[in-house]
């Protein structure tokens, strides 16, 4: 039987989550004011009436939220002995790589413009930091001890702001809904923290990573809450108008053609012409992951069906083949399939986009100063480009973060324990998994909390 | 031991369905576009401001995807084990009949004006197209084939959308919640397929179809996701204004007699005092089906709380007598109780319209036109007229669509295998499941996808 | 083993529940008619396009019914056999509550005004004094009946109806999310219901209490809908404009730090550095409790985060040293740990937004009529006054409401079949329970209703 780690191995959480408030309060407390009412005015972009309204941006704050802490999380508790940890984590994620991305963004904020005025469009800008943590671990769930995921959360919020200040802000590449530099980007940093993680060495397949029917269940629900508002996902960082709309609409169209290509890919790839319920948590929302690079462009709604078609084809095709072959050759853990829901479909959605501004002569914001602009040839390179610092930049950096989560002092579970609730909740009664280690020791600790 | 479908009979699903999803690209690649910038304002219909903001609709929108996709879908879960399948089903036919019904609406537009303009609201009429086909397909749960449910859907969007022409715009019925033309036809059709699909003969109850507590949890906090969110649907078609603010508190209100008047009526229905899941599950959302009809006419706040608490009343006392005695002297077989909830429901919420426009002198659409109109005794008839005409056409059509789902390539799941997620599913390990007739293959399939 | 209570008790339920509805009924159909559009307008409180729109408010108004069906439904099924009881109990007393609520109010309207026209913000209002009912119950969750939990309402309702006025209109207390009306009011109403009805025996642990894996999952998917939605309700009161963009920040920012800070003091408190589900399902939320009083103010980012991080400190303290001993020294029983979420944190931020006051030289409504108010000093005297009434009003009401309860007509549950829904329900072959004893009674009832 394994040993948990020590205890003194396990302050380590409390101890530096705790500092990391402590930090954020006190720059909070210097620095960090709210926007003044005018400021407020320009942020919510509709003229005179803005400072009298709800916020129009606050209903798809509410609807991504939903997505992030329950959708996501649901999605994530496939994994039967597994189902807190996977919502705790996710949520403890969730939370913090958005305060570590408003303290990082402030800083620099302080830095060039000497106060920090914060707004819901801040608090949206660090959640979408937090989006691609909570992607990347996705590939590591399971075999991480909390201490891990903070430091996978703690390396790649800063990369993410870079490589997104970078591609959006000085390339000008086009990706209202963070196909390139949110999908992409947190499926290479998570692929490259797993390989450097976990080495070379392959990791048979663990009896406990079997999902049942009830929590494929739950997963599905998951799959189905995040497939219902990820158009407010993709519109909340369009300018409201005709592009929001046209935004929206691709978007509903590429995850209702995602849908039904699901079903008919599944049925084909399966002994049988069974289903499989990963095929359908994860097919069916890559059309969303495709279509965010050019949701905002003046596509017709047919490259959107057929974007949201294909996507889905390359992401089972993706479970059905490539996963094993990385696995075999390669050694790449991949225990979500990140790779497939986020890394193909997303590649495939930048390089769409590359052909639509082709297409349709679409320049970036990038050019847009000069409003003469380039052709859309050049903005497709810049596309292009994009995609490949998004690529380049998230392997490399996430390969160094997981040299850093090797570090023993993180704690990883022995491989006994991992994907299961009872390495990291204490379980009362511990009925649903006997013979545990510390099966004895729980079973002491009665009395409800 | 019965034995599955040979493998051929399978490959239909991913044929017919992939088939569909390439003629749906063809005609949307050769017809259909975005609405202009002015379409879409006008769509908006709230003057100058309309292309500058999300469009009024989209809330209710989102509002609509989540009782359509999770809480539906999760009502459906009650049966323990097949779940899975109910979710799934629920989804895809969502997706299909949504396309089915954008497919048959733009071809209808390409007919008459030539071009296809998409917007928002298309989307939402389609959605409201793919609602009947979800309720129609509950009286017929667990014991048919994902081919069967298809079916059911192909042939019930375009009798559905041809209905929904002749009641309101030819006949000027006044439906702004769908009672009518939604709820009443779908039981209908739903019936007129259990009927001809099942035939004389009756069914015995099965053994897998008796819910837990755990899958009556989730089917309940399904009925709650759908409770929550009904005001929206019936609002969604509303102008904006007085009508949907009289819309929303009169759906609020008879919800809110239905949940309350449920827990008394089943009270006395079942021994002891106790109360039945499956009555609150159905009962709580009856005022919401009969309100439909009327919710946005001026009737007083103490006519839709009469409704609410009238229209439960009635749905548990067809549980109680109706359901067991349609099944004894016609071998209807109804599995989720729909004539309960929406047939009674249904009809009761059209003739308390026909009471109302009779009262309030209200005229329809159709008269609308030259402002004079007719006296509410006229729409009253016009009311009855268009339950009359809902009641028969869904029956004779969802007796015609029932004999259509008896073609064997259709592939009806045998009877041991009804009820049972690993008749569509892949699943792993199948602990869940031990003793069934692919056990052994299953195992053999090990790896996570 | 214990009887169940004789089915004539059993009869009161429906009988006071169904003439309770007759009741409302009648005085809705003598005096209750809807807002006319100009009131409509002056709802909307956004000039001239009010009636033009969707009232504003009625996303933030559907947030908060997910909030109050499913996300505190599921929050409390964390019973793992007493889930279907927990989210039908809530439900019930959900609508009862509101009913009553809109009843009593349309009562002092009627005496006052003369007619009374409902809108959707009376609707809120009585959503709000529902609210307190479903938190008071959480102490005696499990351990009372169906009409013991209505006993409560019908007395806890009119008492909030009066502090609420007497707290927020007479005395001009600021507490725009109601952390004192509302969260410190419900906390120790419940807290005197439990002391008056339990008396001085001491509870032993029940064998059914202790939650599952299983159990804790859908309790924490609760907490994470009611975590994500908080904002609307803290903002649902706001005046639309700055003072609602800033109750948004700022509960956002509270709940936040709550949810770190919990994971840092769980893992502190518990053995081996594990987190306790219990811990995350509370403390998570404690900062939403606490900013209530304060969200509208001027006051500063950091303070938001300071009081979240605090509030959920106190929480787990209180759960894991005053909870224990509470029971032990004042045998007071508190199932769900309302005293923990709720009394604590409320009453921490009842102090600090006298603080707030204090420091910013806020005057509260009362004194805002005469423009010139009177200072900071005296607001902040006014706040724990306004604490003060509610802790020592509900206390004492709820004490007299808990003596009601013990009468015996209400048909407490006898203690083997607490936290059991076998119980309330009708559960089908009963498999989920065996050894019950009304089991052969319930094998007989196959049909599915």
């Amino acid at each position: 039987m394994a040993t948990p780690p020590p205890a003194s191995t396990r302050r380590l959480l409390p101890l530096s989550l705790g500092l990391f408030q402590g930090a954020l309060l006190l720059f909070f407390a210097l620095f960090v004011t709210y926007d003044e009412p005018s400021a407020v005015a320009t942020e919510a972009e509709d003229g005179t009436q803005a400072a009298e309204q709800l916020p129009s941006i606050f209903p798809l704050f509410q609807d991504i939220q939903v997505m992030l802490a329950v959708g996501l999380g649901l999605l994530l508790a496939f994994l039967p002995r597994y189902g807190l940890s996977a919502l705790t984590h996710n949520f403890l994620l969730l939370n913090f790589s958005t305060q570590w991305a408003l303290l990082l963004q402030g800083l620099r904020h302080r830095y060039r413009h000497g106060e920090v005025r914060l707004g819901l469009h801040n608090v949206l800008a660090a959640e979408f930091a937090a989006v691609t943590v909570l992607i990347s671990v996705g590939a590591v769930l399971g075999r991480t001890s909390p201490c891990q995921l903070l430091a996978v959360a703690f390396c790649e919020v800063p990369v993410y702001l870079a490589s997104e200040w970078l591609i959006v802000t000085q390339l000008g590449v086009r990706d209202v809904g963070g196909t390139i530099t949110i999908h992409v980007f947190a499926c290479y940093f998570g692929l490259g923290v797993s390989k450097a993680l976990f080495g070379t060495q392959r990791r048979p397949a663990h009896p406990k990573e079997t999902p049942t029917p009830r929590s494929d269940l739950l997963a599905l629900v998951g799959t189905l809450t995040l497939w219902v508002f990820w158009p407010s996902f993709v519109a909340a960082p369009c300018q409201p108008g005709d592009a929001q709309h046209r935004a929206i609409l691709n978007t509903l169209l590429a995850l209702s053609a995602s849908a039904v290509t699901t079903v008919v890919a599944s049925s084909l790839l399966e002994s049988g012409g069974k289903l499989s319920p990963g095929h359908l948590q994860n097919g069916s929302l890559a059309g969303g992951v495709a279509i965010g690079a050019l949701a905002d462009m003046p596509i017709t709604p047919a490259a959107s069906l057929a974007l949201g078609s294909l996507s889905s084809l390359v992401c089972l095709l993706g479970f059905r083949f490539l996963t094993p072959l990385l696995a075999r050759r390669l050694a790449l853990h991949d225990q979500c399939g990140i790779h497939n829901l986020h890394g193909l479909p997303g590649t495939l959605g930048a390089a769409a986009s590359a052909v639509a501004v082709l297409l349709s002569h679409i320049d970036g914001s990038r050019v847009a100063e000069d409003q003469g602009g380039c052709g859309g040839g050049r903005q497709a390179l810049w596309q292009v480009a994009g995609l490949a610092v998004a690529l380049g930049g998230s392997l490399l950096s996430g390969m160094l973060a997981g040299a850093v989560l090797r570090l023993p002092c993180l704690a990883p579970p022995p491989e006994p324990l991992c994907f299961e609730d009872s390495l990291n909740f204490r379980i009362q009664g511990q009925a649903e998994s006997p013979g545990m280690g510390d099966a004895t020791e729980e079973v002491a600790l009665k009395e409800r909390v």
